[in-house]
């Protein structure tokens, strides 16, 4: 088992200031310029200062509809003695945009105008020269520099820059990125994959990064695990590109390459960084030009990726002020900087102040960036952690922002004020109903359905069990809990917990769906499992703690006078229904307990155990709330009930109603 | 001298609810829809919901390097029993990523094994089933929902949509839009402009936003004023367009066709918003297809760009957010919500609070949209208003943001806060040296050198004259003054006015450069001016009230004599040198005063008048801030001594040193 070693993990600021200079010093962060159509150039840098090649105006140039006429002649005219003006003679009509020429300098407008006849006018003001005149070159003077080198050109600079004579900018090149896959177990997105295949989905991530940064990616053929191979495509790679990423084998496995290939052929900066998730990176420079190794899980790919690939995107791109960033970073990097700085670069985040739902315990090794799901719950924000694992990228895709743990903190407690780094619109936020508690697939419909009215609202649905949801409610960092807790004494669901955990006349109970409960297993059900009694033969895969669908496994169990430990798999946790549908259709689960609409998604036999009551636990004041309000209007709505009974296993015959607790 | 007439002009929000209501009805906002790969689907929005077409990981799959052994095998083992396990029979040696297959189910990490032999390991803790195994569908389970409906795809989506199989996604399509310019004056940008001609350079600023905001633009040709020819051509590009803008003729002139044209073949819903700039807008539909008439003042195109068509095209972008928030805005439309709204309905821009430099009146008949240059000078950020015409397009190039005065305020008093919606990072305003005072053609050349630098630091620079820019100084609206003010009693320049004007022992002088004033007149000097006393029989173009220039005219011709009314052309202002130079190169001007860089960057003959000072007047304190520092490193540097050199009429023996005053 011959793997590599760090040899040590260099906090983030550091090390990006480190290869930023090292870059500089190497001349590899010089941007390439080239002449184009300046419209072409919108979101390119200008590679140097830009200067008027003529007036705007181009003449002088009627502001207003009305009359030119000379300035001297109306000296002297007022109310009692008006003066009148003979067309062609003594005055011209003009509009706006009209060209003003000697021997007229001044435009008098149309509503001061009295019309005597068809060729006279009479008027009863005197006007300075240029009385409602644009001169010529008064936006813009021909030689007047225009726009300043390193400027991003936007559709005002396209505008002034046609208008003042430029119908060409010399810019700065979009730096062309290779993206090399390596992995004898990757497979291109539209290949079968094959057991332990793993698709690269990473290649189309990064090039869309690298769209994002101002680059232009190509996407190479992936390179098997093979030291030769990657070292010939990245020589071969250097030759035309501006950058090359190397995806991945950047880790210490026992097969990860890329750092003795670009120790052979180029200089490593930096192999390490003290980033979870995104340690194993590697900075190095090759051939003049900067390549970069990440890490395989997509989410360490990811924050390496922002953290370190975009600030040398930007500054290849022509962005002077990335570069400067990084070297400022490192005064203040290795002290107390390491804290402070943001977590994501480049990306133009905004950070707010939320209050974190759960403790979140992180190592004084690292920084990390967990991702969190944001909500509005009364005035507060509140960020719930998600999956905290590098390969989790639905996480990311959940995520409305990160909160970053500092690496000189241990983390932080439930109910504390952290700062959140967002990545969404703070106004999608707040539109944004949030629900925490129990998981089922009616919940993910529900949130499509929101985000495609015209309502402009949203749901953020957080999946910890009915308990967990519960306790979200209490702690008021959720708005709804989906929840299904079978009261054991009157054979009623929900009412007698929400009477308990909360103070009187507070809540309501939103009714949801009656859904069928009951163990997927295989098609043909082929251990011929009946019931309960029959899990302890099978290798079985549980929900996770809090989950309504265990509470009600642990209660049968109890019934049948089974215990936990004899059921194989009963450790073994999913957190969704569609999850553990997920597992019973692979061949190492035999069976889970679950919804019939998940076993119908995935094609499984379904052996019914019980209906169930499924609804949503909320204040009652928050039945107002006009996002609450939406979401009454879908689970009552014709097209909702057409959609629950073609996944099978609901009712909805009190769905939308209200019980006042 | 016959004229539209606006029956009324709507208020900003009504105007565009009432149209987006309008379009919805007409089915118009309904976006198209098609399937592309997903490599290729960055930015664009889903048409529905996106459901996961594999699991990810594929397989349960080891989560760490190390060892993958049967949890049951492991039972019992601890510190003081440890376990021995046998190599194929009962461990198997996996990295992070490889399939965990029946019989083992459980991974124990490397570094808590102890190797005993070749083929032997020793554990001390047993472990549960999937101990560091991430199991099937973990992430992503196959036939989850994974994006919703109208969401707008991120790198990280497309990861995503790769790892769960997805190779196309169902988007919608880029609204299409046909821009079409109409006036007889309008030329190409390409074409050699005659007299009284105006290039066309709104097409291709209409055509970038088009692009930012999500659509295909495709810019059309020119079309003179002549109501068939609009009309035909506005109807054929409907049958291909998914929406069409037409340029101008929106407005109230004697051939301002567009709204006669859109009234045969549509319906109008607004002509005429109160907004200014921007007033003369058409909001249309026909074809079932929106149009929108645009005016065609570079800024009132651009504010009503953003105000109205930005809006539509992003819900033919599939953006359903967008109709809602129109649809709110009326809900508080008419009542205080006017005065609140953003300014720019979807840039996403950001608010900030700042005080205002200079008193700024307002009717009440419109929302007023001022441009304002952003400083921080000290704690505060100052907001300066910039040219407030409607042709003025480089004061949007300058612009930092908006300040919106409402439309039922009359504006604002000089220091009071204000609302400023910016469109400038807030960290590169608070990177840039605020200088307002005199100016001169080194400003241009010191700010480019400052973003070129890769300190990240900017200069902005606004022109109200050497006293106006010291009175800013003395209210601590800016950083530097420039400034070049005689003292008649003992010939000294700048310093005798400080003395006068700030307390003792506060402020410094940095000398900046000598400079050489003069009269600016056409090439061979035609009209054989030799001094001040011959302006009076030639066509003179003066500086604004407060400029430095226009003080040494006026102190020159008090001593020859002269009264300012005997000269021709004394009220006619012009804000820079180069404007000056420019006016003095065309046809209905002869001479102006100025700056001997300014003739020869325009090819102008030069009369010397004689040397003058001009330096930066600032607060001592603040010459150690980290810009002004910058600023001082240029100011001294041989390359901006090399270009002083080049530009002629410029010495700067004393560039860079500090008076303390």
């Amino acid at each position: 088992m011959k793997r590599n070693l760090y040899l040590k993990t260099t906090p983030v600021e550091e090390a990006l200031a480190k290869y930023m200079e090292a870059l500089q010093q190497a001349g590899a962060l010089q941007p390439q310029t080239e002449v184009i159509d300046v419209c072409d150039s919108l979101g390119r840098r200008t590679a140097g200062p830009v200067f008027a090649r003529c007036c705007s105006p181009l003449f002088n140039a009627s502001a207003m509809d009305g009359i030119a006429v000379r300035a001297a002649d109306t000296k002297g005219a007022d109310e009692s003695r008006p003066k009148r003006l003979k067309l062609d003679l003594d005055y011209k009509i003009v509009d706006t945009g009209d060209p003003i020429k000697a021997p007229f300098d001044a435009v008098i407008m149309a509503e001061d105008v009295v019309e005597i006849d068809e060729e006279t006018v009479e008027i009863r003001a005197s006007v300075p020269g240029w009385n409602h005149v644009r001169p010529i070159g008064e936006d813009i003077a021909v030689g007047e520099m225009i726009l300043q080198t390193g400027h991003m050109i936007r559709p005002v600079d396209i505008g002034v820059l046609l208008a003042s004579g430029n119908l060409q900018v010399e810019v700065c090149r979009k730096p062309r990125v290779g993206i090399l896959p390596t992995g004898t177990e990757i497979i291109k997105p539209s290949a079968m994959p094959k057991e332990g295949d793993i698709i690269d989905s990473n290649s189309g991530m990064f090039a869309a990064m690298v769209e994002e940064a101002g680059g232009v990616p190509e996407r190479l053929d992936i390179v098997e695990d093979d030291y030769e191979k990657i070292k010939e495509t990245v020589l071969r790679q250097l030759k035309t590109q501006d950058m090359v990423l190397i995806n991945a084998g950047s880790s210490a496995g026992t097969e990860d390459y890329t750092v003795h290939v670009l120790r052979e052929i180029g200089q490593v900066i930096i192999h390490g960084v003290a980033m979870k998730p995104g340690k194993p990176v590697i900075l190095a420079i090759a051939g003049g030009k900067p390549v970069i190794g990440l890490p395989g899980y997509p989410v360490s790919a990811w924050l390496a990726f922002e953290n370190f690939a975009t600030p040398v995107l930007r500054a290849l791109g022509g962005d002077t002020a990335v570069a400067a960033a990084a070297a400022v970073s490192t005064a203040v990097g290795s002290a107390a900087g390491t804290a402070a700085r943001p977590p994501v670069s480049a990306t133009g985040s905004r950070t707010v102040q939320a209050v974190i739902s759960r403790r979140i315990v992180s190592s004084l090794k690292h920084r990390e960036y967990v991702r969190v799901k944001i909500g509005k719950v009364g005035d507060k924000l509140v960020a719930a952690p998600l999956a905290r694992g590098a390969g989790a990228a639905m996480s990311l895709v959940r995520a409305d922002g990160f909160c970053v743990i500092p690496q000189n903190s241990e983390g932080c407690e439930a109910g504390e004020a952290v700062e959140v780094c967002l990545y969404k619109d703070l106004e999608e936020i707040e539109n944004t109903l949030v629900s925490i508690g129990s998981h089922d697939l009616i919940l993910d419909l529900i949130g499509d359905r929101m985000a495609a009215g015209n309502g402009g609202f949203h749901m953020s649905s957080t999946h910890v069990g009915s308990m967990g949801g519960l306790m979200a409610l209490q702690r008021r960092e959720t708005t709804i809990a989906p929840t299904h807790l079978l009261n054991e004494a009157d054979g009623v669901y929900n009412t007698a917990i929400l009477r308990q955990m909360f103070p009187e006349g507070t809540m309501a109970l939103i009714k949801g769906v009656d859904r069928m409960q009951g163990i997927m297993v295989k098609k043909g059900n082929p251990l011929g499992i009946k019931g309960i009694e029959d899990l302890i033969r099978v290798r079985y895969v549980n929900r996770q703690r809090g989950a309504g669908t265990r509470v009600l496994l642990d209660y049968m169990l109890k019934q049948a006078g089974i215990r936990p430990e004899d059921i194989d798999g009963y450790e073994k946790e999913a957190a969704t229904h569609m999850a553990v549908a997920a597992l019973v259709a692979s061949d190492e689960i035999d069976a889970g307990m679950g919804v019939q609409s998940a076993a119908s998604a995935m094609g499984l036999d379904f052996i019914e155990v019980g209906p169930e009551e499924y609804d949503f636990a909320i204040y009652r004041e928050d039945l107002k709330l006009p996002q609450v309000q939406a979401f009454l209007e879908i689970l009552k709505s014709r097209e909702f009930h057409e959609k629950l009974k073609e996944m099978g296993g609901y009712g909805w015959r009190q769905a939308g109603h209200i019980e006042l607790i």
